[in-house]
């Protein structure tokens, strides 16, 4: 498989498993540590997650009751998310809290599963899961699908430049 | 009524309407304005909601989006507990989300509604909204019931000398 034909294959796929969950699996091309890096360090995270929007990381303590804090300076406006780690298992497991500043007190809980795929690629699939349908049905409708791929497109970059 | 009799009706009363939450009803001898201070007002709070233990307020920023953090010295440990304002509407309504740092990432969202029963007299109920039905059978298996009756008797003392 070429490279090209390796990047055309990796689109989100967003389902919705229960009526209060949504379920996102992405596959990136690069090995299973250098995935979970990506998404653990700070410095790292930085680069990807405000989907090429400046990120300002105010906390982010990668451990069990840790919290983390992002603010995302967009050119439409600034943006504050924040939450807690419930469960950090490298590299192959991690659970957090997960509440946007524009809706405070609205917290999903989010599981994200790193899968070594065996071939230099990794599978991420990330479960969300809300108190009520309603929550659910926000999140689908608040174009977190386009900002996700935005991000991830952004973290393909990175883990590129990454070794 | 006498006061006596009164006091001798203000029990908890605990129910679990749905699979996910814990209903809590319980009435004060103390009129709506002054229950909804001892709720909202740190310096009232830090009298009661530890249970007669020493309770300190590292944060409780009373408003929509505001933080609050109290850490507990009971006899037998330290408990920090956390969460959001998601609502704050005086004095009939509160909703914030609750945290334990013994369970990181495990959050409900406390739904408070104070009633003004027209005789002096002030129902709170506290209706708690679980992500999952372990999580919240969890919490009535915790000594909830024991711990939160402590704090309204810790609560009726102090409302006995507010004017």
């Amino acid at each position: 498989m070429s490279a090209s034909e390796r990047t055309a294959t990796n689109t989100l796929q967003v389902t919705t498993p229960t009526d209060r969950e949504i379920r996102i699996e992405r596959i990136f091309n690069a090995p299973r540590d250098r995935v979970w890096r990506a998404f653990t360090d700070p410095k790292l995270v930085a680069q990807w997650w405000g989907r090429g929007n400046k990120l300002v990381i105010e906390r982010m303590e990668v451990e069990r009751g840790g919290h983390w804090r992002f603010v995302e300076h967009a050119p439409d406006g600034v943006n504050g998310f924040e939450g807690r780690y419930r469960e950090v298992t490298p590299p192959e497991r991690l659970v957090q809290t997960f509440e946007w500043d524009g809706l405070p007190g609205y917290v999903a809980v989010d599981t994200a599963t790193f899968e070594d795929l065996g071939d230099g690629r990794t599978k991420v699939v990330s479960t969300s899961l809300f108190h009520t349908t309603e929550e659910r049905d926000g999140m689908l409708n608040s174009g977190m699908e386009a900002g996700l791929s935005q991000s991830y497109a952004a973290l393909d970059r990175l883990l590129a430049t990454l070794t």
